[in-house]
């Protein structure tokens, strides 16, 4: 096979790099971190000319790093069960030992030579730091190089494009990506992968803070290494400020079978493609045949109030983030007008249409559909629907002449509902049509993200992933 | 009177500049924005040497700036009740033809030629933005080069120093602060000002998001010129991301004299000089005099406990804000030793001693105080109490070999309920002890910031300041 034809995925027999696997052979010496940075390096050099995952590599920190780690492990004291993990961090995150420029030309060198808070944890408990992950400019819509690691003629995905590739390509078990919309969950479901995107603020933000919906999340191969990596962020640096921070225990929690899941349509149902719409609801009768009753939107009054108030949830995340954005983005045009796309210029002229009243009103749609969401908490353990509307889409570019794609990364219609309302979800790797990934993800109440990855941990456990054609 | 000589505060005789009474003259021609600056920098001329307000200055631009409101105002077309208006920046903000160096070493130079989206909202009104005002260090408690207007020997309060001190100098008619424990409303307390720290996300606070509790406020000579400042800003750029921000009407709320006031102690009442508490006493005769019922903690089990729950509000305040500040203060001393004050490297220390827990049981603290505080909405209409413990106090400079003074820009004992609380608050100018300021403040629940401007309205109307030796 040419390197840059599709690798048909197969959720039965894809192996994502796991960290968990080998912390008994770094514990009995037969194994090093630094062995293992190596091997990701090797399949970096493999997949990396195609993938093109990364905006930045620090290699010699990496091996310097893991070079420390080895020695904590050999002297038997790991920082912790993190310590020697390769991570990759998107490049919306700064790095105190690499540029962090947004995928944007206005910020080509930028380097602040600072640790973002999560960044400053994971080195805290000893991660090697690994390299900066292509984001979609400014976390937006235009893309950035980043090719699907299952096919190089489609999206990966977006914002964390990178993020979620290297996960799906096997050059590091986990990486850090960031959600405004749909930017953790949406490229993980298209990649093949797991991410979480936590509780809004569970996760230190740092700096990054003028949003009132970006939240940090984690990519990963497995579900250890992505709640350790959450878990390990929120006990040194906590939540963002004014908020409790990610809660749960310090290892992956044991899995837990719901008794019930609620299955939200959204806004997505009506735009599924009809393979899609298949595969998942023979997944969802597996979930059922395994003993877990499902409801519906016409099962109870309060779901259907919770499906008509996030009807329109892409308008009301574009709308609050539009605002929010404007004034640093006209700052950003006003200093380099030409070093910002013309995709992100026209997200700008529509906030900039916006006024502080349409900005309340947004507000209160998306605090209504928050209360409507609290309300379904006593019907169920949690949510569960698609991650993305169908595979990702083939996507090669804008062509010169012809309108611009709207949303080249792929469409975040299943991903708003999550991201307005607060809550913790998790997408999981549990489905194949034409050849390509499709997530499904677990929604739960704010706060409850041990108990999602505790859910997630039984479903892919219990219930067979589906292949469709 | 030599100029560096004590100027006796008389809060009778002593008028600070409005803006609000030059505009009928700017509509009939006798007067012009341009003119007006004029003879604010003429003021500064006179006393900036002594009163060292300003970090930067921008008089070209301020010209340019004011010529072009003069010819607006000839065309009989001001963008707002503002345009024209000298308004002065505290340093921590960020001006596009300034530097921002938030009175720290390693900030020096620091200019991001970016504007605040509060001095952005200022500029779309057409105010003229004229200089960057004195912080001190970060925002925190290690002070900056400004005097007191009233006694050079003292301290202006902080952090917002220069802000406070350009009114109580009668250099400017208004100026922006910020206030995270007690950085507005204590030192336009010393300065004799009025000043409004709103409810918390009430006026945007641009790209300064990392904390929760830190709230952009107005420093203004009279109310008119306080309240249009805010509401010229909140129409246009609204309150922080995820807030609805500033409510009311958008010229300043005609007055309305308030039913029944509760006192509130607060952790000052112990550490009050005599004086002061019987200029207190005696202002709070004079307001019942007047007809207004007032309610103090014994008079309501609501009232204690609020009492209680406000009790260590410094401690609360600054674990929250400490915690929050770790990351950047870290990264800054890492990158600059030496550019970052012993007074703040101690404030980071004890920062960086806490754990997330420490964190999250100040986090419930203030939020269990905030429950207490909405208790006692139905009681009164308002909460009056002290602006500061008494004059300012003297302040020139550390003694070498002698221990760190720990708070030299003042205590922040009665600020921080209010910023705890997420309250608006907005001092008075109503007593004068020993010939210096002390403020008087009325306390609003949250979004009630045009509710005190009314009440304040009256207060100042009704009740005759008190002069106490």
């Amino acid at each position: 096979m040419g390197k840059s034809e599709p690798h048909r995925y197969d959720p039965h027999t894809f192996q994502p790099l796991s960290f968990h696997d080998a912390l008994p052979r770094f514990r009995d010496g037969t194994d090093t971190p630094r062995a293992y940075l190596e091997r990701c390096i090797e399949t970096i050099v493999a997949r990396e000319p195609v993938v093109k995952a990364f905006a930045h590599l620090n290699e010699d920190g990496a091996r310097a790093a893991a070079d420390a780690s080895t020695a904590r492990w050999k002297g038997g004291q790991p920082l912790s069960a993190i310590d020697g993990m390769p991570v990759a961090i998107k490049d919306l995150l700064e790095t105190k030992d690499m540029p962090t420029e947004q995928g944007c030309e206005a910020y080509r060198g930028n380097f602040p030579k600072r640790d973002n808070a999560a960044v400053w944890a994971l080195r805290q408990a000893g991660a090697v730091v690994f390299g900066k992950t292509v984001s979609a400019e400014l976390g937006g819509t235009h893309p950035g190089p980043t090719t699907n690691p299952w096919d190089p003629a489609r999206t990966p995905g977006g914002s964390s494009s990178g993020s979620a590739a290297v996960i799906g390509a096997r050059m590091v078990p986990a990486a850090l990506g960031t959600q405004v919309g749909g930017s953790v969950i949406r490229p993980a479901a298209y990649c093949g992968t797991l991410a979480l995107k936590p509780t809004q603020g569970g996760l230190h933000r740092g700096e990054r803070q003028t949003t009132s919906m970006s939240t940090t999340g984690v990519h990963a191969g497995s579900i250890e290494d992505l709640w350790q990596v959450a878990i390990e962020i929120a006990c040194r640096a906590g939540g963002d400020p004014g908020r409790p921070g990610l809660f749960g225990p310090l290892s992956t929690p044991a899995d837990v079978k719901p008794g019930r899941l609620i299955v939200l349509e959204t806004e997505g149902w009506a735009e599924l493609d009809s393979p899609s719409r298949s595969a998942f609801e023979t997944l969802l009768e597996r979930v059922q045949s395994a003993g877990v009753s499902l409801l519906r939107r016409k099962d109870h009054p309060w779901i259907e109030a919770l499906e008509q108030a996030i009807g329109k949830a892409r308008a009301i995340c574009g709308a609050i983030t539009g605002w929010e954005n404007r004034w640093y983005q006209r700052s950003l045009v006003d200093q380099n007008p030409t070093g910002v796309s013309e995709r992100a210029k026209a997200t700008l002229a529509r906030a900039e249409a916006m006024s502080v009243d349409d900005y309340r009103a947004a507000l209160m749609e998306r605090s209504a559909a928050q209360q409507r969401h609290l309300a379904i908490a006593p019907l169920a353990d949690a949510v569960i629907t698609l991650s993305c509307p169908g595979p990702a889409p083939l996507w090669t570019g804008d062509v010169p002449g012809q309108p611009r794609v709207p949303r080249p990364t792929g469409d975040f219609v299943f991903n708003a509902p999550s991201s307005m309302l607060f809550a913790p979800a998790l997408t999981m790797p549990l489905m194949s049509v034409g050849g390509l990934p499709v997530g499904v993800q677990l929604v739960g109440q704010q706060h409850e993200d041990a108990r999602i990855t505790a859910l997630a941990r039984w479903v892919m456990t219990a219930i067979a992933p589906v292949v469709a054609r």
